[in-house]
């Protein structure tokens, strides 16, 4: 058994992008008898989904979390629902910048992550790394590849999601102004076996997601 | 023409609610030709989208704009997007507390709104009222109804959507810790007035809503 | 008796500024028996202080609170102490951009309120108003001023300190990335009357300031 | 040559205190030739400053920074100034909760660090540390140790001050809400060696600390 994580390169004028650098320190990690295998996703519009679909059909994994970096927030945020809308505030690595664009056109307004988010969120808490449920993946690639990922697995058994995660150390070390959140890489990817320990006892079960209160009020 | 306003009774132990302080205000205005009606909702799961059907059906809209109270948001906030989950952090006033259940059974993921947002927002920030688009209306009542309103009316032509706004300066003097973020009844409905507008004029064109990059990285 | 507010012209490329604008609404203005007089200093480092003893000259008042802009700060934020550096961020209004310079060379490290800063957070928040007391007032040309002031009145009988308002609604909309907070010139106008009417209370009593605890933890 | 590096117990309900857990990782280390020592502070009003003035008795250190935990802080928090108030949001670990109360009777208003914090600033973020300048450290326990552990060393070569450091991942977990930002005690203690680094350099020479901007607005 296969779990896929991805990682995207880096965006925004930066050199480094915590997703990737905690996907790679997983590369060939056994879980619980599952093997961990990684891919770079460009941070392409045009281009993501491409390299997002290659990847799951090199590897044939029985579940995927695709990871993004989230400037600010300070966990690894769980996201819960993707939606078919990009609104670009920056442009992506090939200077496009599509606003109000769908990611599939004639698609759904909305997938729901497949993973168990409520189990992961629990158990990351528990063993003590702080994590929360996010209920948007904003509007720029990090929610169309988590859009295309659902729309390209929802007829499928494989259980996918997206995840964000802080910046690193060094990112915001090198900014001006008030310090944003950061998580080292390290740190992050203790953080990600923890979940994916979570995600292959869910996958060797017949258990749904349990329902535990982490929504928002807004 | 009937523009419908909804607010919400208080909840969360607050005595008033900013949503239906706002709407009062504008009960009975004209805005350009329009006339503005309200309905307040009951902050309650079991309750909250029977009272909208029955504002729908009494008033005959051409357009209805839904107001929630967003503790610390410090914009006319304008929902993009309605999602088919309640996960109630906090009881609603008659003491329910759904975790994962959907607004409507076998509804889809998401429904986006079909208020012109865009024209709204930059009009809003034109005319000097600080405006966002939000990417999520949060998992508790204000999500349902913004959700059971989309659902409602999907087939019809009235146009719908939803707006969170900020506490009352009142209600953030009364709490403890750090101050969040407020804006005066009367700061509102100038705002709300502005955003109708925009709406009025929308509703009597055949344009469709401007694309204006307004969204979020993650 | 007289009360001088101050407020500062705008600086960092605004066209306004919130502590002038609400002066301002204030000029001329009774209470409780003493009369409002206000001014406007120039965000420059080499003259703020000197148009700051101006009109304390010309006025003499009773009492001086000084008020100044505080970008992202939602309440009416009473200062406890001002400290003698300027470390600037960006350039005054003239360019200047002092870095780790005393205000005062050889004052003290530091001023405190001679304000009821205790009293007035208390009567603001029991009448409605957002307030607090806050640790600090930056190191900017708000800083300077607090400073000074306090240097100039130590050993008068003239009660002085400093309070930082919210931005305008205007100034948040013209910004973009995610909304500060703001609050109305008029909303700030009666949060300022309700402040000075304790402070003219507390100036015709012997009474010392109250022990309310309204400290930081950090 | 000695540094003395002081944590806290743990307070406020929790059960360990990043600062104390960073100190302890360092615990004789050498740095550039000097040697670290270590020592715990009980959260106690009452006795914080007598134990900090043995630890000083016994160690004799060249040199002192306290560390004190910041909830919600993102960064090595280097503290310019300690300011002669205790106001007390809480109760300390033996109930004591002062307000408006001095540290020392007739001590000045504040005092600043006679650390170099610029150039330790610096250097941390040139290294890929999160660090700040903050300009308050409250008005709890960690300003009355960094105001007494000046007003200690203030007419002695003895260089001293204060930073405050982001809780620890297992501390945010535990908690509801939205998550604060954290940092692992392995990258605290990486980041406070960079810092001490600096610092023995500084007491080798003859040098000034660096003038470079790092102050606050307001």
């Amino acid at each position: 058994m296969k779990i896929l994580i991805t990682g995207f390169e880096p965006f925004g004028g930066e050199t480094v992008n915590p997703s990737w650098e905690a996907a790679q320190l997983l590369a060939g990690q056994q879980v619980q008898g599952a093997s961990l295998v990684v891919a770079q996703l460009p941070c392409v519009f045009a281009k993501s989904l491409d390299a997002l679909a290659a990847a799951i059909q090199l590897h044939q994994p029985r579940a995927v979390i695709a990871l993004g970096q989230a400037d600010g927030r300070s966990d690894f945020s769980i996201e819960r629902v993707a939606i078919n809308v990009c609104d670009a505030r920056i442009p992506d690595n090939e200077g496009a910048q599509p606003i109000d664009e769908p990611v599939i056109a004639q698609g759904p307004a909305a997938y729901f992550s497949s993973l168990p988010i409520k189990k992961m969120a629990m158990h990351l808490k528990a063993k003590g790394h702080p994590a929360a449920i996010s209920q948007t993946a904003g509007t720029f690639v990090c929610n169309q590849v988590f859009y295309g990922l659902q729309h390209l697995l929802c007829n499928t058994p494989v259980l996918s999601g997206f995840v964000h995660v802080p910046l690193l150390p060094s990112q915001v070390a090198a900014r001006g102004g008030p310090s944003l959140a950061s998580m080292s890489s390290e740190t992050l990817a203790q953080a990600l076996l923890c979940a994916i320990e979570v995600l292959v006892q869910h996958l060797q079960s017949d258990e749904r997601d349990i329902k535990w209160g982490m929504g928002a009020n807004h």
